[in-house]
């Protein structure tokens, strides 16, 4: 018989709300909320104000309190939150992509040690059960890469910059104004949020904790009208891409756009929807598609935890605890195409691989292959556009080494 | 810790490779095959000879074997096995989607009389963990339609006869070569396959157990080359879609091709791939996409069936455990496409809202709703091409008749 969890809540924002309907309307999970932790005493609530204390306490030692739901938005006072839950007997169910890639290691070992479970699918690609997919499905299959459109705000802004022709700005907005984009649009549109993602994705993927800092971002918001140009003449699409393999026996990984031909199944994902691209050796090239934002889905992915919890479960780190922990590296060659203005300072000379460029409209075009180090350096400049060329080849730089010894 | 499993395989054809393969290559997985139960003694093995017998006795009648990895074509002879294996005491892993179908009742019995096991994620779409998915993660969604592609060789034909502007004799003979096709072609091509793997999603979906032979499915082997040239003048290409929905407390489910934009996800499902769509009330729209046929493609679902079973999974069928069962019915009206030589002998009376037709070529096109029996009829002829339409409304006939009855 399931047991009949008490709900503590942390947040009452756009997800909280979400569940909290989600709860309402079905009828199959043996789970309801007792209190709600919010900051704001002023604004007013959807529901009965007895649900509501601002005194964190008030969930944390509140013994018949089974389950503690973090849902806010600072990182650092998540991780304080879900500490002191798992410290106090409590599981957590939580969806704080930040914290959760920033403080990987010490989730786990906390689960260890007080033998509680943390739950976390909705931080990852919103609605699609990803996470528990690698763990319960793929634990057999030698996967070799996880890639994907893992932002929801960054895809619907790229949508409508194509589709309906809309500036950046003006798309930026509209996203906004939907919910879809976080307070900070620059976690967004710099690739923040989907390394993250991808930072926990890895994890359950490969078995390998890295530190978000460690991995490259590249964001959407140096690209140029005339890279949509190039895309609308050449039948593509750009997508923010997050991608992460194992490749001779090394983990690389990095956030980056790239142009994708449109008869390519990412550039049918459109909106606010994500997809997630599985490849193995056995099962070959998997895919899931499904909303990556807003407050339903991962409200959804929220409850499912929850009544996940009401059996037990636990992320078993399958990979993890088996030690196939190899070691994470950004010595990889990409191919790229790269625009800035006229007069910049980037030349030939710093391609691996220089495979051509032009120059027109007061822009210089270039395309080669990079190494990922260089291509964090010019990310961080203001006028330089970086966009991975439609078939990207990952080369670990220590390969091309040795062709070069060879070649030499 | 998990205990290492002995399996007894029945069938050695391309499925069993693929498990004997992905088997031989993992090492998450604890399970080693003990005896294969084989038909033809003449046939050269790739494995050795001591694995092999031809008495099913000695692999039913085995204490140390714990999982009977059931993987012949004669669905008959599948169901005694299965059913004695777990009289024995055994758990069972199977892909016998017919077999399934047929007997989705007594599968559900035996588990619970004899408290074993039956698996048999490779059943429906190959190496998409759909049935695991609709059991673990969607228990609490309300879910209100799965539909998608869920035969690889028909895809496989349609995507060649569109792309490469093959016929569909030349594309079905290839389909074959590449071991995609059943050894009936029957069976894939007139929908039989996709709807034995539609029954077995309904029951996991919906807590359903419809008999296959009340669902209608209508084949793609009567599209014609008219058919062809409509969907590229139209920016449309044609999927066989295997659909069922819940609708004013009816299960309704069909399987037909149907005309899709290309610019819809289904669209870029391209050659043996199969794609599941799951529409819910709060994650909304979510696609799972994965090769849906092939040796290690079915071979890794099987495996991580048997990988489960290290871990004493059973499927709970929550959903028909809950007594959400609805009644089915055929009692639908559907947007549809017919096109026929002229001269044959349907008239725009036999739809319940014609919407025009036009002739030419030797052909006759007519558009509009029709009732589902009525398409099941026609389906059955021999020069009759029934296509749904790009956005196939599915309307209960009961409400059209109440629309019928205020307007009159």
């Amino acid at each position: 018989m399931k047991k009949k969890l008490k709900l503590g809540l942390f947040g009452f924002g756009c997800v909280g709300q979400g569940l909290y309907h989600v709860l309402n309307e079905t009828h199959g999970v043996k789970a309801e909320i007792k209190k709600i932790c919010v900051k704001n005493k002023s604004k007013s609530r959807i529901i009965d104000a007895n649900y509501f204390t601002y005194e964190a306490n008030d969930i944390l030692n509140d013994p018949e309190i089974d389950v503690v739901v973090e849902l806010i938005d600072d990182a650092n006072a998540a991780f304080e939150i879900v500490k002191k839950s798992v410290i106090n007997g409590k599981h957590v169910v939580t969806a704080n992509k930040k914290m959760l890639a920033e403080h990987l290691q010490e989730i786990y070992d906390l689960q260890q040690q007080y033998d509680k479970s943390i739950l976390y699918e909705g931080s990852v690609c919103g609605s699609i059960p990803i996470l528990r997919n690698l763990e319960e499905y793929y634990d057999n299959d030698l996967i070799t890469s996880i890639e994907g459109i893992f932002n929801g705000s960054t895809n619907y802004i790229l949508t409508k910059v194509f589709e309906e022709k809309k500036s950046y700005l003006e798309a930026l907005k509209a996203a906004q104004d939907l919910g879809f984009a976080e307070s900070d649009p620059a976690l967004d549109v710099k690739g923040f949020d989907a390394k993250y993602k991808l930072t926990i994705a890895i994890a359950h993927t490969f078995g390998v904790f890295v530190k978000p800092e460690n991995i490259t971002n590249i964001g959407i918001q140096n690209i140029s009208p005339v890279d949509l140009k190039y895309a609308r003449e050449n039948n593509l699409t750009i997508k923010l891409v997050a991608h992460a393999s194992k490749r001779d026996g090394n983990i690389y990984a990095f956030v980056a756009p790239q142009f994708i031909p449109l008869d390519h199944m990412l550039a049918s994902v459109r909106n606010e929807y994500n997809a997630v691209l599985v490849e193995g050796a056995f099962a070959e090239k998997q895919v899931f598609i499904g909303k990556g934002a807003g407050s339903y889905p991962t409200g959804s992915a929220v409850l499912s935890d929850i009544s996940a919890l009401t059996f037990d479960y636990r992320y078993e780190y399958k990979k993890y605890a088996q030690g196939e922990g190899l070691p994470f590296s950004n010595e990889v060659l990409l191919d790229v195409i790269v625009s800035f203005p006229e007069g910049s300072l980037i030349s030939n000379k710093d391609f691996e691989n220089f495979k051509g460029g032009y120059q027109g409209n007061g822009f210089q075009y270039l395309q080669g292959t990079v190494r990922l180090e260089k291509l964090r350096e010019w990310s961080e400049w203001d006028n330089i556009s970086v966009i991975l060329a439609p078939q990207a080849n990952l080369t670990p730089a220590n390969a091309s080494e040795k062709i070069e010894r060879l070649s030499a």
